[in-house]
């Protein structure tokens, strides 16, 4: 296929560049209004304010807050999952993975490319429930719920294998188990207002844990 | 103390009534409104509707949407607090614990009573982002979970020395990893659109593989 864009006018890509700069910054306004409260109070008005646009800007990319909801959702789930799988590749270096399981720090440290701050695990409970009530919306979040339990289980995989270590529970299992307990945590440290550092400590703390039970003693 | 409501005439003993029989029901509809659409949906007039009141009713009782929230998410935090206790008192039967911590069908029955449908799933997640977004509805919020991580690391104390068992983390460690589960397996299942009877299915099977990864292996 040839690249028709290259053989547009330079008007016309200036266009379509503008018009992704626009949609992007909409979007990033929205991440920010829904996790601050809610999808059912966050209204286009205060989306586009904090955009620095017009309802016009905002119609002519999204059809609904619902629709730009789901969109959001998707982008949020591709970049958790893209963050797990670059921070992955980046400790590898491509020579096969160099964490030691007894270092549960680098497992955190992988994890916390999901999002470490107060303000996605917000976003990401605000996705959740949304899911909970929504059966179309549904269907989309399972899929990438499926993608992100998927590369945690990859990780875990080749932790098992390099390692030679003994899981105590199938690395499906584990995956889950680590994934609540870290959704956990960051709920609790929303809650009881800890700086993003601290949360990063209890984090390490209780996601280690949960590693460290489910490794097989060797002794 | 004197019971001064003994003494009061029937007529204002019947207003009591029929005030307390009010904010009961009004509650109750705020419930499932408020699981269904979230708070911010949620408005005074459908709470009044569901609850077959007028908006007047309402302001009699309650100050606010919001203030009626916080006074749920109390009523909602002490009944789950009050099933477990209620659940462990049931199978103890005042001759001490007859679980068999093997059998962690039982212990998944007793968290159970925490509620066990997709609505109260709903309610909790509500409350929990919630808590996550108001300082002062947090602090409430975080009582009552040390009061429900309590019940929970009791239970376990109780099984634990009744049956000369060893768990390998502290059981307030325990209690979290137990409840997170709980937590991450039901709102999974809400998701995925099961009926109550699977949900309790999958439940029993996610709660006793961490309450089987938390017992030290004598063998």
């Amino acid at each position: 296929m040839t690249d028709t864009s290259a053989n547009a006018p330079a008007s016309a890509r200036e266009r379509t560049r503008s018009r992704e700069n626009t949609r992007a910054r909409l979007l990033d306004a929205a991440a920010q209004v829904f996790a601050e409260v809610g999808l059912g109070e966050a209204s286009v008005e205060a989306i586009c304010e904090r955009a620095g646009f017009t309802r016009g800007a905002f119609y002519s990319n999204f059809e609904s807050k619902d629709e730009m909801f789901l969109e959001l959702a998707k982008h949020v789930a591709q970049d958790r999952v893209a963050a797990v799988r670059a921070r992955i590749d980046e400790i590898n270096g491509g020579q096969g993975l160099h964490i030691d399981p007894e270092d549960t720090a680098a497992i955190v440290d992988i994890l916390d490319a999901i999002g470490n701050d107060r303000l996605s695990g917000l976003l990401m409970q605000e996705i959740t429930i949304h899911a909970m009530r929504d059966r179309e919306f549904a269907a989309a979040y399972v899929a990438q719920e499926r993608e992100m339990v998927g590369e945690v289980v990859q990780l875990i995989e080749e932790i098992r294998t390099t390692k030679c270590l003994s899981l105590r529970v199938p690395s499906h299992d584990a995956a889950r188990m680590i994934l609540a307990v870290w959704s956990d945590v960051s709920a609790r440290a929303a809650i009881a207002g800890v700086s993003d550092e601290e949360l990063s400590e209890l984090r390490g703390a209780e996601v280690g844990r949960i590693v460290q039970l489910l490794l097989l003693d060797a002794s």
